[in-house]
């Protein structure tokens, strides 16, 4: 069996008030993979680059565990290429280039060798594109989850929609819950949303922390307040790297257990700001993530009071 | 012993998206004392009240053991009035009308009967009847807890500063927080402001809940998400309020037990935002608020994880 994760592999460049780097190492499946790979092996990667993507990364990841026969390399392309410029409010940042590159011709095919998929998490792509992964799994994963933004809800929301049926957990942020279920209250957001489909849905609120919601129930899980949010590139997929990793680990798809995962997602999200792109979740080991978790415990944790 | 609240005593007009209301019961010492009585009695009230202020208004709280000694009548003066506008997002509010009216000679003199106060609630006014107050108290009350906002860091920034020196607590909003501080990071701002006197330091952050920090310690309280925040006014001290109720009760100042403190307080204030002014916390039941309670327990709590 298998964790699935299908998203861009890139390179950014990013300013933030704290320094600037013209060319790193990004992209959604990246992100997903270095933090995925601490609770779970194999992980394969989907995803399309150019002959310009260096063949240590791959080294890095295959280290990992992470496999890359649905990768498809392009070698007189150039990888996707996304740079931006954040300021002090980090929730906030400016597009500054956007070049699809070989991104532009990516029509993932499934090879045999993923078919074992029991954990799928489809990062933010065109829904079309998301939606055709799963048509090509002939088993439906136990466990499908869904990152998408606001752009595709501007210019593809049918396909959105419609891909939005056939997933278990979307992960979108504040704005994107409310632009998708045009309501301003996140509680009304999240019932008319998961009428949409999703049976669970995780909202990111930045340095506010994350909301699932599940029937009606809802965990509201902290962020790590932090002296310095060095550079917010690649947190939402690392968070989603972390969830769907320790749910592939535990093989639990219950509340309880989500909640927790939520959990691992926001302390792996909480490394990968202290540093410029992936280099912090390259450097992190096993007794680092256990730490940041108790101190995610005694960030939130707290006992009831009798009246 | 006893608990004293110091605040104002006021009229309010008040516009949400959900409805309009011209005259109604507020002002910060009116929430503190509806919210603390649910938790600890008798509760001492420092404020200044016009004639036009309704008796029963009083009566209902005298009944909740709420004491009035303190509370100067100018028969012939008008109440302090306040009229604001809030909008879908209700973290931000218009203030269309403030009249001090017998505010403006408020000059609050303990009575004997207040020098057994061993938890004083200093409500948002001038840093300077804040000090007054501490200054009349001939024995140090075991915990001063202070409100303030950025009005007074505009025009009596000295006054402010001299006051935090003599409080153990200080509870302002995000804004207000990196205002004082000039740090945008809120831990920063924390231990900035914990080095002007404070050593607790509670960070108000509306429908993202509230932290609250101790020396190196932080803990992260979610606000309970709601379907509809039908009228803001008087969350923040009705918050104030249940966290001085719970210590008070408890008589535990320690960090962990400020950590429920905080829990309560956001359950109090989950309450006060159900209906217009202070009109829920009137009804609400200790069955209720422990039912609250408990939801909150299951929105915050979590198992953490082996990696």
């Amino acid at each position: 069996m298998s964790l699935i994760t299908v998203g861009t592999m890139a390179f950014d460049a990013i300013e933030t008030p704290f320094g600037k780097v013209d060319k790193i190492i990004g992209g959604s499946a990246t992100y997903v993979a270095w933090a995925a790979s601490n609770f779970y092996q194999p992980i394969k990667q989907v995803s399309i680059v150019g002959g310009d993507f260096p063949s240590e990364e791959f080294d890095q990841l295959a280290a990992r565990g992470v496999a890359f026969e649905g990768v498809e390399i392009v070698k007189e392309g150039k990888s996707f290429f996304w740079s931006g410029k954040y300021h002090l409010d980090m929730n906030n940042r400016d597009t500054l280039v956007t070049d699809l590159n070989v991104l532009e011709q990516f029509n993932p095919q499934m090879p045999e060798s993923y078919q074992d998929c029991e954990y799928l998490m489809l990062g933010n792509l065109s829904p079309a594109i998301q939606q055709s992964v799963i048509n090509q799994l002939r088993n439906r994963p136990k466990l499908i989850v869904m990152d998408t933004m606001n752009f595709w809800m501007d210019i593809a929301l049918d396909d959105l929609k419609a891909t939005l049926k056939m997933v278990d957990v979307l992960v979108v942020n504040d704005a994107e819950a409310r632009q998708l279920s045009e309501e301003f209250s996140l509680v009304k957001a999240a019932k008319k949303i998961m009428a949409m489909g999703p049976k669970y849905l995780v909202v990111k609120k930045g340095e506010h922390g994350a909301l699932l919601f599940h029937e009606d129930k809802i965990f509201s899980a902290p962020a790590l307040p932090l002296e310095v949010v060095f550079d917010p590139t690649g947190a939402g997929d690392t968070f989603a790297g972390g969830f769907i990793g320790h749910i592939a680990r535990t093989g639990d798809i219950s509340f309880e257990n989500m909640k927790t995962a939520i959990i691992v997602g926001s302390a792996m999200a909480s490394f990968c700001v202290e540093k410029f792109g992936p280099e912090r979740m390259k450097e992190i080991s096993k007794e680092d993530i256990a730490m940041r978790m108790q101190a995610f415990a005694e960030l939130a944790n707290f006992e009831t009071a009798t009246v």
